[in-house]
């Protein structure tokens, strides 16, 4: 297994996990904000099944909702890139959830606050179930 | 009625629609690549429901495919904002599919080129049914 994202999920590589179910898994990236993708390897948008996009789009969505609140952001930009001329470094799919705030201020990188960050929209998806 | 993108949807601004169907549009943007949005007026992310999230990503996925071979492309980027702090310009929900290319070309916004997305992307997506 040479994917990052899957030795992420088999609990072979440290990560911010903020939660996971059956099909998907969100954490926190390495510029820290969250992502979501398949539990399955699957390297792009090309290779998904009905089910498993609509599956995704749904955590994403609650996703968005929870890093906005949890972060207080005013915005929220997801991207999803397909490829290496599209600029994807992990070949296994996965959507950004960038928080914006009106101000322009970014995420921190550091351990400390990619943890707040994991802890604080962990506690806003919960809430919402 | 001000919403540029319901106007487009109604025929009452001209548009270069690549393919609608009951709930979504496919479009050129004014940068010239595709641009999918459900053809009922919510603002982002967080007004979509379940089905309608579900259905909007089957469509652009579909587009992701036919902009990728329609316009020979390496990769697809796709972006969707939400938010002014997030760059979103137009509230009505959209997801923008780039075609990426890896000589780091661009797509060209002059009515020609629109013309020439929109009739290789239509065509694709016709083949893909």
């Amino acid at each position: 297994m040479s994917c990052v994202f899957c030795k992420i999920i088999a609990r072979q590589l440290p990560g911010y996990i903020i939660a996971e179910d059956e099909d998907t898994i969100v954490f926190v990236s390495l510029e820290g904000h969250p992502i979501v993708a398949p539990k399955e390897h699957i390297a792009d948008i090309f290779g998904l099944n009905d089910r498993l996009a609509a599956t995704i789009t749904k955590t994403a969505r609650k996703v968005a909702r929870a890093t906005k609140e949890g972060l207080a952001a005013d915005g929220i930009y997801i991207t999803q890139t397909n490829g290496l001329a599209a600029g994807q470094s992990v070949f296994h799919y996965h959507m950004h959830v960038y928080p914006k705030w009106s101000d322009g201020r970014r995420l921190d990188r550091d351990h400390e606050s990619r943890k707040t960050t994991m802890e604080k929209v962990r506690a806003l998806l919960q809430s919402q179930n």
